[in-house]
């Protein structure tokens, strides 16, 4: 049975650290005979600069037929005067939407060989690792109506559409459930109950799912004491629920804790265990093309792939080592740079990680 | 010419808190010859149970002829399951909304006597001062649409609308322009414009804006990255201006990278500068009743008050000071209790205060 991983590398740093892990994935592709082919496609500003879209046809009809897919990162600088509907993060939403990609999941793991990277003291993040599980087709980022305006005033007023349905809360709700379930049986629905009817809405739900899953001891809280209580004592959470712009804020702020956003992956799954992986961190233009980006998230990324979609937890196994020996081995990327690491290029961490497999 | 000041415990710790800080505010009345006169009304979960509504109408006239108002908080599990309609929250955000007070202003100050509370490293923190500039009438707070309705497929989804208009965004802007010529003339804009409208709309109104202040420097942040950025090197701002949702998650994570959030004064000022003061933190119903809550937050909320609403500088620089000898002198309530520190009572710490004056 051969199966189709489509390379997306996207834009800024996304082709240099793509590069990479498509060099891992082929190495354990050999060792463990996953019989994996690999297509590649646009997304994006290189799409929009290819094909005037951020996403073809083509790439979309590949996403479709693809087993599983690896991204870099979409957007930057170059693209932002364009109009909303012209934008590269068009092209990832796009994907999402049109895969179904409901299920967004964003480790936050402090690795122990980088634990002086965090801006936190060592007591509060040592150990940390929290699981946050974003709603990622829905709420505020897909709602209708949505648009700019001209009231009868005369002046112009922006406005957005926050909803969620029933189905889309208990789907996600599953998800998280589930997780919590093969974690630490802790669930945090993260909502602000006390302002917006929506997520009033949401917390109905995850209390009726609750009876589902009574080995999961579920908490609520609101989403301003969440980023509060994440900076406090972030080792209170084990698997944290919510909507796609809670979580777009929460999960970055979680990946920060650690110091080292450029080693976290995410997974992007739908009901068919179908997905797309990409790096936590962003395209990061201003570093874009100078061989520098720490490729370990976007590898990362793809030890989840092989996990998730692929079902080849051996594999997946393999790179998770290869890449703690070579942060044993003290090789650094500059984001993660310390006074006693030995500083590696991009691809430098990429054959070393190969190395390591 | 008297001015009236209407106080407005509220809930949970509300009461304890504002009978300190009314106790400083009396003093300073004497001291400088204010010519003060208080008031006091009912708001939040003690409007409910007294009133059974959130905000009654005496209370609501009240605030309209008070040149200042002092709230201490509202809010608990007490009154959760209520309809949103009849929760305490609603009585803080008509208030809000009947007095437009649209320019929310929150310090986050890290005080140098309490510089090791922080979770984050001393040199992350120590001399950490941002402002952060919320509006506080509009966006998904107060936008309509809103509710829980039936779909066509028998399902519910819950909805809420995130509106701005140019006129309300100006406004802020303004504000938030002013509060950066007064400080470090930094200026940093927080949106979601590569996904939302309506923050289209509010960046492009910003960048007109800048061209009347020319001595800012304008920069613009996602709100994912800027939830990153105070973790990461929280220094790096000087005032930031966001909506109302942005605004109230980024507000509470900023503080609490203080380690002091029971330290934090905030106001929220109308156009005519008539202003509601409240300290950032909640009702906190877990330690209600039991006199150990830090009123400090508070008595700085009545310091902002005297500056910013009553125009009395010399008497809330007097009260400033004090709350700085205090801390010299190693008073601490539980919540900033260190090693070497003196724990003290609500009680004890408002009469400290007063000592101090
Ligand atoms: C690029 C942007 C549209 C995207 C999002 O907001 O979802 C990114 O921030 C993310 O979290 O994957
Ligand atoms: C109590 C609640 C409605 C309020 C808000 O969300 O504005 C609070 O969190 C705040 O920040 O003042």
């Amino acid at each position: 049975m051969s199966r189709t991983v489509l390379m997306l590398p996207g834009d800024g740093i996304g082709p240099e650290i793509v590069a990479e892990a498509e060099k891992v994935l082929q190495k354990v592709n050999d060792r463990f005979a996953l019989n994996l082919s690999f297509e590649s496609g646009l997304v994006g500003g290189a799409a929009l600069d290819a094909a005037d879209t951020p996403l073809p046809e083509e790439t979309l009809d590949k996403a479709r037929k693809a087993d599983a897919i690896l991204l870099g990162a979409v957007g930057g600088p170059k693209w932002d005067s364009l109009p909303m509907s012209q934008r590269p993060e068009k092209g990832l939403l796009g994907l999402r939407s049109n895969l179904e990609l409901f299920a967004n999941l964003r480790p936050a793991i402090l690795y122990p060989q980088l634990a002086s990277a965090s801006s936190l003291k060592p007591e509060v993040v040592s150990g940390l690792n929290i699981m946050i599980v974003r709603e990622l087709t829905g709420g505020i980022y897909f709602g209708q109506p949505r648009g700019v305006r001209e009231l009868e005033s005369g002046e112009r007023q922006g406005y957005n559409t926050y909803a969620y349905t029933e189905t889309e809360i208990r789907r996600i709700g599953r998800v998280a459930f589930e997780a919590a379930q093969q974690r630490g049986k802790k669930l945090c629905s993260v909502d602000k109950a006390n302002v917006l009817e929506v997520t009033v809405l949401w917390r109905e739900i995850m209390n009726d799912l609750c009876r589902e899953y009574p080995d999961v001891e579920l908490s609520h809280m609101y989403v301003d004491n969440a980023a509060m209580q994440l900076v406090r004592a972030p080792k209170q959470f084990d698997v944290i629920v919510t909507g796609n712009m809670f979580g777009d804020i929460l999960s970055d702020e979680a990946a920060m804790l650690t110091g080292s956003i450029g080693m976290l992956p995410s997974a992007s799954l739908n009901s068919e265990k179908q997905g797309m992986y990409e790096p936590c961190h962003g395209s990061a233009p201003d570093i874009a093309g100078q061989g520098i980006a720490n490729p370990l998230a976007t590898i990362l990324s793809a030890a989840m792939m092989l996990r998730y979609s692929l079902g080849e937890e051996e594999a997946a196994e393999a790179i998770e080592a290869a890449v703690s020996t070579v942060l044993d081995q003290g090789l650094r990327t500059a984001d993660i740079m310390s006074p006693d690491g030995t500083q590696v290029s991009t691809r430098e961490m990429g054959e070393a990680v190969l190395a390591a497999l």
